[in-house]
Formats: C-alpha cells, sequence, structure tokens
C-alpha cells in the first residue's frame, strides 16, 4: 500500500505496472486503387481490407501463452474508419478484438473476429478472400450468408461479436476451428423475416433466437488441403460448405468450393441458397495471376454469374500493384450486368 | 526558410522535425469474460476498463519534463470504443487526452481525464476500482455522484473535460491532487434539475452555473494511507469523502470509505445521499481474494446494499484470471435484487 | 499451400507475412491551452492541430520507396476525435491518409489529404498556417475558400478525398505539387448555391460537376521563396494564390501572400473574394516573435480585417509554451469585433 499508492497517484495510470515488459507489436495494410463500375464515375477505393492493428503475446510459463489482438478497420480514400452500407461506421477495431490463452490444447480466446468459416474460407478463393468486388468472398463464397443478421446496420456480416474462439492444435493434419457466440442483444435494427414490418420476427436490439456457432475442419496432406464447414447464425440460419486447394507445382494453386445456405426460419419462399467457385493462381516471376469463376443459385431464381481477372506486380514482400478485372451478372444488381476495372497499390506494414 | 520549405513540402508533415527524438511508449490492457446477471441472457463483458495508450515523457533539463498521454478506451466483445448508456459511443480517448510539464513544484496538466477524487478514491476499493458491477466504484463509493453532469449522453460521469490539472509533490506524508475545469458547454442534453421538461435548470449545451473542482489529500505513514476528498460538479452538487486504508500484513489490505452528497440546488426533495464501503484484499500465493460490502441511502429513501466477493489467480504479472461474484439490492433498479456472476482473463500490455 | 494454409488459420491474420520486416514510426502533437475570447467563456482549447500519427517507407530498391502515413487528429481538452462545426466529428484520420510511391520521378500518392495549396500556404503565414483563431490560415490566408465543399457536414474544408497526389522532385529551385480529385460522392450535405432550398443546385451526396484539381509551383533561391498556386473544387470554385517568402538574415523571415477566389458558379452576387496577408517570424534566443496582419474582402462587401500577435518560448526542440493575441473584424461575425488571448503549451512526440 504504502509504495503503491501515491505512486499510483502521480502516474495517474492503474496500467502503470504493466509497461516495464509490454511488447506490442504494430502491423498494418493500405490498400488504394482507382475504381470504374459500369454506370459509375470513377472512383478511389480498395482491393483489401485497411488494417491498422496492435498486437502482442505474453510468455507465462509451463508451454502457456497469453495473446491479444486489436485490428483497426479504415478507408484510406476518405480518411474515415471501415464504412458499411449508407457510410455507417463500422466498430473503432472492426478486423478484430480478441484476447486468449493458448498453450497445448490449442488456443482459447474471447471477444469479436471473423468467425471460422468466415475466415478459413478465404484460402480457398483465388482473390485471397479479399473484399474486392473483383473477388468473390462477400457474396458467392458464403452463398449470400450472413453471420451477424442481428448486429448494427451497415455492419459487416461476416463476424461474431460477444464470442468464444477455440482452435486445435494440428493432428495428422486436422485441425478444428470453433466459435460460439452469445445470444445477447447487439443494437440491430428490426429483422422482418417471416414477420411484418409492424411485427417483423425480430424486433429491434432482438436477442438471437438460438446460440450462434462456425465449426471449421481442415485437412492438410502434402500439397493438398480441405475445408468442412458448418456454421448457424442468431435467426437459424444454416451454411455448410466444403473447399478444396491443391497444389500440382509450387507456382500453381487450383480452388474449389461449394456452399449451401438454408434461410428457411426466416424467408417463407427459396430459402435455399447454393454456389460455387472455381478458382486459379499462377505465379510467374514476381507476377502473379489470378482467375475464378462462380455461380450463386438461390433455388428457383435466375442465377448470379461471376467471372473474375487479376494480376499481382510484387515490388517486394511487401508491396504489390494490381491489376483486376471482373464481370458480374446479378438479377437483383442495377444493372443486371456489372464491370469492373480496378488498378492499385497494396503495401503491410 | 531555404531548407525548410520545401523539405516539408515533400515531407507533407508539419511535424517532421520532432521525429528524430521521438519516444512513444504503447500500452494498454484487454479484459473479456463470461457474465451472468439476474434475469439477463449470458453476455460477454468485461470487468476492467479496456484501454490502448499512448504516452511519451521529455526531459527538458532543469528538472522539469514535458509530459503527454492518449488513452484510447474500448469493447473488445464488440470491437467498439468504450460505450455509455444506449450504446453511444464515448471519446475516442476517454482513458484520458492531457499534456502538461512536471518539476520540483509537481505536475500541472491540461486536457480530460478522471478527477482527482475519482481517481484516488480507486484506491481505497476493494475491485480495484474497476467498472465491474461486482465492484462498488460506480455507485457506492461515489455516493451516485457524477462529475459531469452537462457533458455528453452516454459519457462517463466521473471526468472532467476542459480542465488543469495540478499535483504536487509529497511532503512528508502529503500529497494534494487538484483540478479545476471551465465553465464551457460540452454539447450536454438538457438537465431538467429544478426546472420542467419545458424549462429545463440547465438547457442543451449549457454552460456550468459554477466552475468545478476537485481536491484531494492523501497522507501515508508506513502501511497506513488516509484520503480526504472534496468536489463540487458544474451544476453545484458537493461531494466529500473520507477514506482510509492499512496494510496489517504485506498480505492483507483494509479499506473503509465514507462520501455524501449534496444535490440541494437541482433536487427539491431528498438532495443528500450518504453511503460507506469497507473492502479487504488478501493475497495467498499467486492467489488474491477480493471482498466488500457497501450501503447508500438518500436521505428519506430506501437503502441501496452490496455484496461482493471475488478472487484473482495470476498467470504472471500482467495476466489473470477472476471469478467474481456479486448481489445487490436497489430500490431502483430492476428487479430490486442482482445477482451477477462473471469469469474471464485480464491481460496488460 | 502447405505450409501457409494452417499458419494463417492459427495466426488469424492475413498481414501475419509482413510483420517480421515491419518498421511503423509513431509520431504526434499535443497543444493545449486556455483561451479567451470576446464575449466567450475562459475555455481550454488548441493552437495547433493535435496529431497522432503513424507512418513508414520501405525501400523498393532501384531508388524506389513504397510509403504510407496515417494521421489521426484528437481534441485533447475533450478526448474526442477532431470535431468540426457542431460538435460534428470528422473521420478518425482526417490529418492524412495516404499510400504511395517515390522515386526518381517525385512522389505519387493516393488517399485523402490536405491540397497542394492547403498545404504549401502554411509556409508564407505568420503562424505557422495553425489553425487558431489568432492565425489567418483557415480564413484570410485563403480568401474564405473551400476545398471540399461537397464532403460531410462540419468537415474540414482544406483537404481532398479521392485523390491522386503528385509532387514532382526539386529541380533548379523549382518544384510542382499537385492533386486530382474524382467527382465520386462523399455523403455531404445539399449545396443550395443557384438554386432553391428546394431545389438546391447540388443534392445531398451529388457527384462533382468538375474533377478537382489543386496545382502548386514553388521556386526557392537562396534566401527567398516565391509560391504560384491554382485549386478549383468539386463546385466549380476557383481559387489562385501568390506568396513570397524572404529571410533577410537567419532570425527573420518576412512573408506576404494574396490571393482571389470566384465563385461565380454557385453565388448569384459578389462572387469574387479577394484577400492578403502580410507576417512576419523573429527569433531571439529560445523565443519567436510572430506577427501579422490581413484583410479579406468581397467585391462590394465590408472587408473583414485582422491584426494578431504571438510569442513561443521553447522549452526544448519538441516543447514550447506560446503566448498569443489577436483582433478580428469582421461583418459576418458576432459581435463584429473580436478580441482572442491565448497562452499554452505544444508538444511534439
Amino acid at each position: 500500500m504504502k509504495r503503491s499508492l501515491l505512486a499510483l497517484v502521480v502516474l495517474g495510470a492503474c496500467s502503470a505496472l504493466a509497461q516495464a515488459q509490454s511488447s506490442v507489436q504494430i502491423y498494418g495494410t493500405v490498400d488504394a486503387g482507382l475504381i470504374k463500375r459500369t454506370e459509375q464515375t470513377l472512383s478511389i477505393g480498395k482491393r483489401a481490407n485497411n488494417t491498422l492493428g496492435f498486437k502482442g503475446t505474453e510468455d507465462l510459463g509451463s508451454g502457456l501463452k497469453a495473446l491479444f489482438q486489436l485490428e483497426i478497420r479504415y478507408e484510406p480514400d476518405a480518411g474515415t474508419i471501415e464504412q458499411g452500407a449508407g457510410a455507417v461506421q463500422r466498430p473503432l477495431f472492426q478486423g478484430q478484438s480478441r484476447v486468449g490463452i493458448q498453450g497445448d490444447f490449442g488456443i482459447l480466446r474471447l471477444g469479436r473476429a471473423l468467425t471460422p468459416f468466415q475466415e478459413v474460407s478465404t484460402q480457398f478463393e483465388p482473390f485471397h478472400g479479399l473484399p474486392t468486388p473483383v473477388g468473390f468472398q462477400t457474396d458467392l463464397t458464403v452463398a449470400g450468408y450472413t453471420s451477424d443478421p442481428l448486429g448494427l446496420v451497415g455492419n459487416s456480416t461476416n463476424r461474431f461479436s460477444n464470442a468464444l474462439f477455440y482452435t486445435t492444435p494440428e493432428m495428422s493434419g486436422l485441425q478444428l476451428v470453433t466459435a460460439l457466440a452469445t445470444k445477447e442483444a447487439n443494437s440491430g435494427a428490426a429483422l422482418v423475416g417471416r414477420g411484418t414490418a409492424a411485427l417483423p420476427q425480430y424486433a429491434a436490439n432482438a436477442e438471437g433466437s438460438v446460440t450462434p456457432y462456425s465449426m471449421v475442419l481442415t485437412y492438410k496432406n502434402g500439397p493438398a488441403a480441405l475445408m468442412l464447414a458448418a456454421e448457424r447464425n442468431a435467426v437459424e440460419t444454416k451454411l455448410w460448405s466444403i473447399a478444396g486447394a491443391v497444389l500440382p507445382t509450387q507456382d500453381l494453386k487450383l480452388m474449389l468450393s461449394y456452399q449451401r445456405q438454408d434461410q428457411d426460419h426466416t424467408k417463407l419462399s427459396n430459402p435455399k441458397t447454393k454456389s460455387w467457385v472455381a478458382g486459379i493462381n499462377y505465379s510467374i516471376g514476381v507476377g502473379k495471376i489470378l482467375a475464378g469463376y462462380g455461380q450463386k443459385a438461390p433455388d428457383g431464381l435466375a442465377k448470379t454469374k461471376q467471372t473474375s481477372l487479376g494480376y499481382e506486380y510484387s515490388m517486394s514482400k511487401r508491396t504489390y500493384l494490381y491489376f483486376d478485372g471482373s464481370s458480374k451478372k446479378a438479377p437483383t444488381q442495377v444493372p443486371n450486368s456489372i464491370r469492373t476495372l480496378a488498378v492499385g497499390i497494396n503495401h503491410a506494414f
């Protein structure tokens, strides 16, 4: 008491004791480019998520480690925090905010992050799972599914808040990645579902009707990798997916994924959606070609079809230029057929 | 001019000159756990404030130092900036944002931070003054008082914005910690007070009617410490407090605090509230037991009573697990009697 | 594939590969002081912008460098992100958010930052181009012009979002600094202009009617520097400026600037505004005197006149105290004549 009381008063910081041993890593990405889409003006936008992160690990002895990661997301074209639909600002640490323990048992973490399905599936998508409209990750690779239907308006659709994340160690090439979220309300907008605008199935700021989960099993064997995934969100939508990748040579990666979404709990008609995406990555010197084709089909409705082609030119291990193009036909988008061209720079730090 | 003009143009940063000598410390805390409260769903929440801070000092010679501290607060369960009532986002540097000078005369700082009373009183509370509902700091330790009644809606109630902070050096065990805030308006909501909803005593974005101040005198003598505090906010509410702590052995800390709040300027009836909190911290090996009991009583109204028990298991100097429970009976809360159970991890970096 | 897939799953971070070589510089400024203005209460405010920045460069070989800069702006008196009119919070990286390449050809960057005119003109203003009301930069130095009329409400008026910035190397004392922004909409409020409140000339979230640009040519020769600038914003307002500075001795800097704004595209009457500012910086030991006088005159309307005097006392290269005073007469401000006194501290880190 004697020593600590006034020391704390003077320092004015409760966490003062921790600093001597502190070691925080700062990392991030800045990605900006020129984008031209059908019927839209030329704009400055991004191919990849833009991140500024803080993370660290602490050796606790006995093979245990404490670890944390806090990741800011932002839009470099306007300097804002990452924005969702309607220019809504997402959480400051939109990338992730987690703390936990790692040991022989695996990794156990609490907080907010990509669901295991949304995270692992990026490895089977030809544009690295990036959110660019040229890529497939945000729509076709997930069959239009959202992991967070009761989240804040404009929030990202591929994360669990209020969740427990557990990843096993790899055993004989097998690894299980799981997450379980609470049902707690999150200030979300009302979700009409099978109700009406006046009496929505889920009211504003409603709790989930089930406990959301996400489970992914990966298997790797030499140059091949396989993923089996199942996820259920807070409004009882179910998704499952199977995906594989193979590297016939070190320069060539072939990817294929198939997924189904079942929204029977909230949709009266055509509740099932299935999709598939095939992709190739091919490295030539400091360049890499990315190509993919995919389809999405709600049962009984018209198909969404997308073809994409990209080229990355590496200036270093941390910096590359990209040149992307895609053509996407979708019955619900305006216009039905959109071509996208993008050129830009991606810099990691 | 010759050298500096175009150099600045190229660098595009006015503070470029300062960087060579720069030295910023990054520090923080991540705290996440499972919480179950009476009549509420299981949720992921926090015991302690979550911080990500930047601070530094500069030696100015002659025993003088310049110092600054900027502290982000956030919610790791959802990745947002720290939120107040109604999911309102608080200021980015909610922890504190101050700059000043330290010397033989003490420390003089300008900016926003905990008031001296709110800061020093945490040392006499059995749960380290943490904001957990298991602790006493946010209600009983302050007799329900708010330091910032004209601040932004949802803002924290224990800080002064727009303030001058002065801390004396310690002399014969005595130390004075003071703060004085301006009366300037802060975009706050209207405060009805002794007025009506149509004609509130303080209109929206009103200036304070007096200059807010906070003064704390601490005295330490061997294993004992004493605090005398007086504070007045912008709407003329007065608070005073006396608190003491003693360490009979190195493993045992006993704490007691008593405080009174007088809201006569804004309340027609029962303007006075008094409260007291008694607490114990007892260390056993890498574990620590925290226990407390307290009461709060507005004159003429029913009492609030709270009993709390906690256990901390240190995995290292920077990381501990916690297991907390409390029972709180209060006439104004729903339900009147709430039990809280929490288990989680706290990691400093 | 084999090695990278599961490594990424475990680490949960796409940018993990980049970290080994990472090197981020953290820098910033904290500035806080006491300000008293005519008919306003004493308040805590700032003289300079408050920044917390992250930046870095990477050597790409062949004389090329990748570079990025992300700069948070904040208000230390209340701990918030930098605020505009009506306490609106500006973007997180309000200072700038840019990424690009530097080489023998100059510097090419994408993102958001000060326009070349707004940035370079600060070098010809006696208060370093700081936003303090004692200075001239935000009004007289720019003849009341705004670079971003279709930006978010409360946003700063001296930046381009969605822009391409190009700076040439210096050749025989000559250097060109340029920027070109896209026309894309930015969630701005409606701008009435030559329309009506019901049918504004630019609707809410309107695209620009022209491509905004900013071009600055600087010339330095020994102790003298000259600037020629031209800029056009998204609503076709044009600005041009000429400015010069000379250092007769190392301790004395004399500055003069003249600028004209033409708002003919959005104003029916008195579309032209011209202004001029003269300034002196004089160093005496660790002190520096700043003085300036300026006028602004929309054609046919009453003049704005401002006289300012300041003193900086350097405690080190990174920390100084300031004492400022000004008198500003303007037909549109309330009251017409405002005196400002400020004393404070500025600390760079």
